[in-house]
């Protein structure tokens, strides 16, 4: 502070879709600020996308511009590499390793590569002394890397869970205010642009899956592990399940949540995404729309939780130019500590947890023929399984089918006694459909 | 990150009360974590304290003593002091400015002195190239210094606001749930330590006040203005507020808010600590217990919140070692920036906003004779001030007194015109005590 830097941070952007804009909209809008704030400007200073003449309201005129976005990581005069392409693999990929290389920082809002490849750049970044950084990766504009890496940095975290996924969540709490069906709010979704034209990722959960990693790693100290999270989607969710879920007193969420319990054999790392019932006086039940929103449970700050804008070319904007702050701040005059808040040599390689070893409370619904002695099989598979039911509700006539939905909360027991309830079921002539499975969010 | 620095980053701390303790056990406790974070040990070297031999479950024999604590500021092996004494002036002051001299760098719980000298403080920092931090100083665990300083850090936030004090926020949610009186809840918060015996810091609004000039420092790059916060404490708030409140679809917090405005002879800074009415379905509504949150809205990220407990030894713990972990990964190896995220000599000098010039919808609370004509006195103060009322509740007799309770919404409007309304019933012998008059949180 003493001796202020004063020569810019200069920035080489790859990818102007509306992130990318959105980043040269803020550095522009908020120039004065953001100089004030970091101790020096941060100017783009080369930039490279599909086409350069297209029309984006930003004037790139001035700039230098690649062809091959590879290129931006040579360039002399770039600082700092902001890559806002996407892609697990690919040009992104490419493009992230040269800029390291080359001794530039690198800023990414990709978080499927950095689920996947995370720890081969952060080992680079670490020893060419050079910051990377991916705000941006995980809940948009929520500063909840920096929550985990710096701001929870003097716990050990018990659990880190939350609503990472903004698309499911708009569907989920559409469907709660609607009464509509899935694919008809997804359409919906998708009309007004909180759903992609091809929505797999989110829907199936992968998305989260991606975010919830590479929170995993930074809270738990752990190697990063996309591969290891059970990951199950929305697309099973019926009204009905929302409706049920409501008169129990519960909303339904698409829940990441990783947390780490000591076994047998040692810790181990335990990552799912699943739609989960939330209480409705937890803190994320009321989390509605696109919005995220992340818990983290400290050993001594107990329990944190950030929320906000979870996607947006706004939010996201401003997760990147906290990165390019944070990077103006320290860089060249030291540095700011590793990309998962430990260096990579010193993250644990923790195994992951098996599925179906812990207990909880299960919501199981099943859709059923109208007859007699249905709700007998049911209950006496339950009770064979040692599966204790803490209330059960069947509800008439579905539709014209004569189908019966029959819902119930059971009391906290081990995930293996469900599993097995449902195996004595399987092949039942009762059954008209799969049962759905949904844990309940423990408070 | 190429040349890990090893030498442990050696600590004083002044004050052995609970918060310093819950240091000493977190440091000890989750010692390899914070050396694998911080990239080197922490360690405490030397302490302060009023007795040397009190019992605190922790050992400091083998630890350098200082009886007097600003003399810890000139040991030579300390990096860094750890200031948790408490008070705005005397020995906490003197301790901080002598490390700060002494070229160490400070980490303070302490908001009082912040909100009073933070400025002072921070120049001598800047000027010295030490660390000035006090992530505890607001808002207990949460790292909302972090957040406001670092992640919203490319945003011009229009507004910050929420829940600062824990025991008020205990106060009012008990209040709500039991019905009770302010001052059986007092006491009873009292007895469970969520209030202290002399509680007029709290309840008055002085401490939340504290916390926001130190937020909206840092949140609106403006020197601190304590002096300038428009405080209103909670005592006034009655059960039948809260009930009336409740009717009406709202719940009572104190709340800290600030924004900036532009006015005609340029930007001027509003803030104010007032109990307010929050619409159920906002995210500060749920906040119960003792529990803080704080919500900023910036230009880009849009609106984001951070939540967690506002206070205790283990949260204040947290905060307090997650700022030196932050100094262990940059000090001497760089800076890590300026404490109210830009240099003091940048921070604008901007001008208190008159409180009252703003429009805002209001709950008017009045308690009356019982009888005839004392409705139509009210609302013809009213309609001639020129407020609108969106909804209003007589309630029959409260106690035995004869007494009858009126309380009403307004639409949004000027608040000068709820003043003159006001001025007009004055002297009134209809009424049987001071109004209330509680503004109602905009979404």
């Amino acid at each position: 502070m003493s001796s202020p830097e004063t020569k810019p941070l200069r920035i080489a952007i790859a990818g102007l879709g509306t992130v990318g804009v959105g980043v040269m909209r803020l550095l522009e809008t908020n120039r004065d600020l953001i100089a004030a704030r970091a101790g020096r400007a941060i100017e783009v200073v080369a930039v490279s996308a599909r086409e350069r003449t297209k029309q984006r309201g930003v004037d790139i005129a001035a700039l230098a511009w690649e062809d091959d976005m590879t290129a931006l990581g040579a360039r002399d005069e770039v600082d700092v590499v902001v890559e806002l392409v996407g892609g697990s693999d690919g040009p992104a990929l490419a493009l992230s390793r040269a800029a390291l290389a080359g001794g530039k920082g690198l800023v990414t809002a990709n978080k499927a590569m950095i689920a996947h490849h995370g720890l081969e750049l952060a080992e680079a970044a670490e020893g060419a002394g050079v910051p990377l950084k991916f705000e941006a990766a995980v809940a948009g504009g929520i500063p909840v890397v920096k929550g985990l890496r710096e701001g929870t940095s003097a716990n050990a975290l018990t659990r880190v869970y939350g609503i990472l996924n903004g698309t499911c969540n708009y569907i989920l709490s559409e469907m709660e205010q609607t009464g509509a069906d899935f694919g008809e709010t997804l359409a919906e979704a998708q009309a007004l642009g909180y759903a992609e034209a091809d929505p797999t990722f989110d829907i199936e959960g992968v998305d989260a899956a991606h975010k919830l990693a590479i929170l995993a790693a930074i809270g738990f100290g752990a190697r990063i592990d996309f591969a290891a999270v059970h990951t199950v989607g929305i697309v099973q969710v019926r009204a009905a399940d929302i409706a049920q879920a409501d008169a129990l007193g519960f909303v339904i969420r698409l829940i990441a949540e990783a947390d780490v319990q000591e076994e047998a054999d040692g810790p181990r790392l335990l990552q799912r995404v699943r739609p989960c019932l939330v209480a409705k006086d937890h803190p994320l039940a009321p989390v509605d729309g696109p919005t995220n929103a992340v818990v983290a449970e400290g050993n001594f700050s107990g329990r944190l939780l950030f929320q906000g804008a979870g996607a947006g070319d706004g939010p996201t904007a401003s997760a990147v130019v906290a990165d390019l702050i944070d990077i103006a701040r320290s860089f060249e005059r030291g540095d700011i500590g590793a990309p998962f808040s430990m260096p990579v040599a010193q993250l644990a390689a923790l195994p992951p947890a098996q599925a179906g070893g812990r207990t909880e409370r299960t919501y199981l619904r099943f859709t059923v023929r109208d007859r007699p002695g249905v709700l007998a099989e049911i209950t006496a598979a339950m009770r064979d399984a040692d599966v204790s039911i803490e209330s059960l509700i069947q509800k008439g006539r579905m539709h014209d089918g004569g189908e019966v939905l029959v819902a119930m909360v059971t009391h906290e027991g081990p995930e293996a006694h469900i599993a097995r309830a449902l195996e004595l079921l399987e092949g039942s002539d009762s059954l008209t459909g799969d049962p759905l499975v949904l844990p309940i969010l423990p408070a």
